[in-house]
């Protein structure tokens, strides 16, 4: 049997904001079979991430030194890998049949053929909307535990801020620190997403960056006794301003600074002085150098979400002519919490 | 009893590069005795430490928020405390009696009266010259020591770069790194200083920094396999640089950035996707927070030094009036190795 399946690419390195024209929908035919031994698998994508950091995938210099996993670059013209659910249609994989639900590296496509090196597990909906395993129980939800639990050891009581608070792990960050009993404090880019994270999901305070001339003295007014933790999503001024009003022996977790990633001229410079007096740690982490405690942050989160103490906020768009749309929204702020793209119906 | 104490003060807040005409030496007449009950100790200086980081304290905008122990600010006029290796002329302290060798927080002057809340510690000299307690077996070595073993956790093969490597505290992590078993390369400022590292102190390499018009592709030069752990003492283009070239899960010590020190404008803006993709770890820290290592740092370098596997570079100026002069040429980087001035005969 064959398929046509449409699939993203795209055309041209991009450097700085990503536009329509950089992008192209493909139409392919594929064929649904597998070569006996070739342990490939070929599955209908239902669910995709959409996410910042493919935007450094797309940089010319993308494969340089600094490729790390998630870093290595995207061909021009071909498939675009990408976090996401989907249903297995034929595998010569022992571990997968037919009908199987699965999560893992797919692409911003309709079908995925993934060959014997992919990275795809089996998933266990556990009576969750498909779409929790790409956000909140996904990757998205992995990075918020890991960069809070693992790289900064929160402990109760502590004073937390995190910027791009709205985005699909900055909402997640402040979850979790309320639910550990810290004081938690988001910035981000609209009214209407200042009110979600105060009204409904229980940040203490939140505001608006772009009404703030002035981001030390902003912070230094939300956070009287300073910041313990934060959570960078944004980089550049805000990350200045932070370790600025940082208390002694502060974390900085690095795990995204989407305001560099279209402008390249943009630098976070800290205050060394500060760094050395206060011993401040500023660290960069990537998620999935944390998959050995997957366990641990699923059953915890799932546990959450069925008390109703952790709020989803999901952000969808449906079919995948609109994964170049809903990419380049992530870069205006047009998303409210995880920005997902929904293929095809299960 | 009643002696003529001259001592160092500062007239003016110093912002930059520190002059002559900032200082003074004072003079007045000491009575070398204690009350009962107060807990004074008198004691005459032998050695004393000329430290970069006193230029922070010189500041106006020393006493911020950012002072951690090291940054109070001094007060201009009064005496500047100074770590250093002392005589007991008189004590109400029961620890100490007339004539012990101490080493603590005294002043940069002849005398120092330590209060009740003094830091000082009672000096076995274990048989080596008494300014080796200032440098090598003092807190340039400690914070040598707790940087490399305790902040960057350096393991023998890794691949560590130090700048200023012909410090006080530079020229020690290259002796520590090497006796570990790791490749090291050093920059400092002259030639000199260059061929003391390579030559007399075991550096693999080392370069002159001014000579070097593209600091990354010198990095690259001298780190084919990329830097590991890199211990910072002067901040700014250096350390954007060695995180360019620094290698997965690497390491950035800062203990000190004496090229911001002078010049508030100079900032080190490392590159942000680096510090992520990289998992790249910066760290600022201070020596006084590694004291529960006190006692297996003085075994380990005091059986280093009695074996002749490392080395000691002292750079010792005589008499309190020449303390202005061995503080100023730290920044101009007159200095090879540790600066003390010898204040006064045992």
């Amino acid at each position: 049997m064959e398929v046509t399946n449409r699939y993203v690419v795209v055309k041209t390195h991009v450097e700085a904001m990503p536009s329509l024209s950089d992008f192209e929908l493909k139409s392919e035919s594929l064929k649904l079979s597998v070569e006996p031994g070739s342990k490939d698998v070929i599955v209908r994508n239902l669910y995709v991430s959409i996410d910042p950091y493919q935007l450094n995938r797309m940089k010319s210099n993308s494969n340089s030194q600094r490729s790390g996993g998630f870093a290595i670059g995207i061909v021009l013209g071909k498939e675009i890998d990408a976090y996401g659910l989907a249903k297995v249609v034929v595998s010569d994989k022992e571990e997968f049949a037919e009908g199987d639900l699965v999560v893992g590296l797919i692409s911003w496509g309709e079908y995925t053929k993934i060959g014997s090196e992919g990275i795809l597990r089996k998933l266990d909906p556990m009576g969750f909307p498909l779409s929790y395993h790409v956000g909140v129980l996904g990757f998205s939800g992995l990075t918020a535990y890991a960069g809070l639990f693992e790289v900064c050891k929160l402990k109760p009581g502590e004073k937390v801020f995190v910027s791009a608070a709205c985005g699909s792990v900055g909402n997640l960050v402040g979850q979790y620190a309320k639910l550990l009993g810290c004081y938690v404090v988001g910035s981000a880019g609209t009214k209407k997403k200042v009110d979600l994270l105060k009204e409904k999901l229980g940040f203490d305070d939140a505001f608006n960056y772009r009404e703030e001339p002035d981001l030390k003295s902003t912070l230094q007014r939300y956070f009287p006794d300073g910041i313990d933790v934060y959570f960078d999503n944004v980089g550049a001024e805000m990350q200045e301003a932070a370790v600025d009003v940082m208390n002694r022996f502060g974390r900085v977790a690095v795990c995204g600074v989407i305001s560099e990633y279209t402008n390249t001229e943009r630098r976070a410079a800290p205050n060394m002085l500060d760094v050395i007096y206060k011993r401040i740690k500023i660290q960069g982490f990537l998620a999935a150098d944390h998959v050995n405690i997957l366990a641990d942050f699923i059953s915890t989160t799932a546990e959450y979400l069925r008390s109703g103490k952790m709020i989803p906020v999901e952000d969808i768009s449906e079919g995948v002519e609109s994964v170049p749309t809903a990419f380049m929204g992530l870069f205006r702020g047009d998303n409210m919490g995880k920005k997902i793209v929904k293929i095809g119906q299960e």
